[in-house]
C-alpha cells in the first residue's frame, strides 16, 4: 500500500463547464435486481481466512463481477432493443460479461476494446459469438467508436459503469454479501469506474456498513477525478491492474457522484503490493485473481486494519496461466 | 474417463491370512467432529457451476481435505501423547495439515515423506516447524519409517486415513455439504486410501446421498485391493495425480472394508483426463486444484452423468505455479 487517503481530505467539487450534470439517480432496487438476473449469475462464495472475508467475484460466471450489471441491463432491454443489438466498451472484463450474457439471450453484441486488453479476455468475447473490434491503443478510443456505432447502428449502449442498471446489478453484490456473512462492519472493493463502487456502496451503506475504496496507483482516474471536483482524462499506463484502467467518462453522469457520496475511505495500491496479493492469493489460498481484482487483497497484506467484521471483494480472476506463472512464480 | 465399473461387479471378498482383520469401527459422531475443528479448518465454499456443485476443498486451510481429519485427530490426543509429539506419513498433503495443525496446538510433529513428495508441499511442512524426514523411493518405506519412529520414541502415529478419528473429521466434509446444499442426491468423491470416502460415505448415506467413488487409473490401489478382497501392496506410479499414491497398508483394518461398504459406483480416469480437468478449472472456474484433487471433475468432463443433484468433492489446490502453468498453458 502506497497511500490512505480520507475522503474528507479530498478537496470541494470544484463547479465550471465540465462538472457532472446534475442527472437524478433513479431508484435502485438490488433485492429486485439479485431476483432479476439470479438465472443468469452465480451466487459466488464467501471464502473466511485467517483475517478476513472473501467474496469471491474471481469465482464468477465470466470470471468477474461486470457479469451481474450486464445482465441486469440486458434484460431490462424492450424486444426492439433485444433485437437491434448492443454494443460495449470494454478493457475486458465487462466486454466478456456483456458477450456471454448476450449470447444467452440471443442478442447481437459488439465489443469495443483498447488495444492492450487481455487476449485470453478477448478469446472469450469471441468465443461468445460477439463482433469484437480492437479500436486503438487507448481506453477513451474505444469509447468513442462504440459510442460511434451505437449511433450510426442504433444498438444501445451498455455502459461498463455509468449506467443505473449497472449500478443496480454490481450492488448485488453488497445485498449478497450481506445475506451471506452476519455482522458486516465494513467492505473494500475495488474502485475503477466506479459501477462496483457506487453499486455496494448503495446497497449496503444503508445497512451501516463501512466503504473503502482501493485504486490501483496507475489506473486512479476515479481517485483524481474526485480530488479535482470533475471528470480527468489520463492517459492509460501499463498496469498489472488492467482491468482498473480506462477513463471514467468526460461527461460523468452517476458514479463519480455516488463514489464521492459513499466511500469513507480511498486507499491506493501500487504494483508491487498487487503482484504480491496476486502471488499470496496462488499460494496461500488457491486462488486465481487478476490484478484488478486483487487490489483489495493488496490493502489488507500491507498491514492496513479494517474496523470491525470486514470482507474485501475479490472482483475478477481472468489472468491467463502464464501471466499467473510470471507472477506467482 | 477410461473406466466405470459398478461396485456390484467387484470379485466377493476372499478369506485368508491377509484378509483384513475384523477391527470393529467406533461410532462416529461427524456433528461433533465438525464443533471440535471449527477452529482449526475452514467451511469451504461450495461453488454452482453450470453442470452442478463444487465443494471447494482445494480453498481449505492447507490447501485440501486433510486438515479435518489431522486436526479431529490431535484434539483428542491426551496431554501425555501431545507432549510426545506425532509422527506422520505422507505424500504431502496429509503432512502439511498434521504440521500445520501441531504447530497451532504446539506438539512437536516429524512427517515422514516418500522421495516424489511435491516440493511445495515440503516447503509448507518445513515453514510449519515440523521435521521432515525423506524416506526413500516409495510410500510403503515412508510408511515403515514412520512406524519405526513411534515405536522408538514414542510418538503417536497419525494415521492419513485408516484411523477412526481421522476418517471422522473427513466426514464433516459431507456434513457440511448437506447443510450448504439442500436435496444432495449423489457426492463424487476422489478415492485413494479412502479415508475421505468412508468419512464421507458414512455421514452422507444415511441421508440417502449416493456415492460415487473416482480412482486415477494410476493410483488405484484401494480399487484393486477391493478387487481382490485384500490389501495389496503396488509400486508406486508417476502420476499427476500424485496426492493419490500410496498404499492402503498390508493389515488396513478399517478403510477398505468401510469404503465396500459405502461406495455406491466406482469410476476410474486417467492422466489425460486428470489434466483436462485441471486446466478446465483454471480456466473455466479460475480455480486451482491439484491432479488429485481433480479426479472428480475428470469424472464431469467425461460425459458421466450424475443422479440428482450432485456435489464434487475438489479435494485439494496444492499444486505449484509452473507445474500448472504447465498444465493449463
Amino acid at each position: 500500500m502506497t497511500g490512505i487517503r480520507a475522503a474528507a481530505e479530498a478537496p470541494p467539487a470544484r463547479g465550471g463547464p465540465q462538472a457532472q450534470p446534475p442527472v437524478p439517480l433513479p431508484e435502485l432496487d438490488f433485492a429486485a435486481a439479485l431476483g432479476r438476473i439470479r438465472r443468469l449469475v452465480w451466487q459466488t462464495p464467501v471464502l473466511r481466512t485467517t483475517d478476513t472475508w472473501l467474496k469471491l467475484e474471481s469465482l464468477q460466471r465470466t470470471g468477474s463481477f461486470k457479469v451481474r450489471g450486464a445482465a441486469n441491463r440486458l434484460l431490462k432491454l424492450t424486444p426492439a432493443e433485444r433485437a437491434r443489438g448492443v454494443v460495449a466498451v470494454s478493457s475486458g472484463n465487462h466486454g466478456r460479461a456483456v458477450a456471454e450474457v448476450a449470447c444467452v439471450l440471443g442478442i447481437p453484441a459488439t465489443i469495443c476494446v483498447p488495444d492492450w486488453a487481455d487476449p485470453s479476455k478477448l478469446r472469450r468475447i469471441r468465443a461468445a459469438g460477439a463482433r469484437l473490434l480492437r479500436s486503438g491503443p487507448s481506453y477513451d478510443e474505444a469509447d468513442e467508436r462504440a459510442a460511434g456505432l451505437a449511433a450510426a447502428e442504433g444498438l444501445t449502449l451498455v455502459h461498463p459503469f455509468d449506467d443505473p442498471d449497472v449500478i443496480e446489478g454490481q450492488g448485488t453484490v453488497g445485498v449478497e454479501l450481506a445475506e451471506q456473512l452476519s455482522g458486516l462492519g465494513e467492505v473494500i472493493v475495488p474502485l475503477s469506474g466506479g459501477g462496483l463502487v457506487a453499486g455496494v456502496g448503495l446497497a449496503l451503506k444503508p445497512r451501516g456498513v463501512r466503504i473503502v475504496a482501493v485504486s490501483a496507483r496507475r489506473a486512479s482516474v476515479m481517485l483524481q477525478s474526485l480530488e479535482a471536483g470533475r471528470p480527468l482524462r489520463m492517459p492509460d499506463e501499463e498496469t498489472i491492474a488492467s482491468a482498473l484502467s480506462g477513463g471514467i467518462g468526460d461527461e460523468n453522469r452517476f458514479t463519480l457522484r455516488v463514489v464521492r457520496e459513499v466511500v469513507d475511505e480511498h486507499v491506493v495500491v501500487g504494483e508491487d503490493d498487487i503482484r504480491a496479493a496476486v502471488r499470496s492469493a496462488f499460494h496461500d489460498h488457491r486462488l486465481v485473481v487478476e490484478g484488478g481484482g486483487a487490489v483489495g487483497l493488496a490493502v489488507l497484506a500491507s498491514g492496513y486494519r479494517p474496523r470491525g467484521r470486514a470482507a474485501v471483494v475479490v472482483s475478477g480472476g481472468n489472468i491467463d496461466a502464464p501471466t499467473l506463472a510470471a507472477v506467482a512464480g
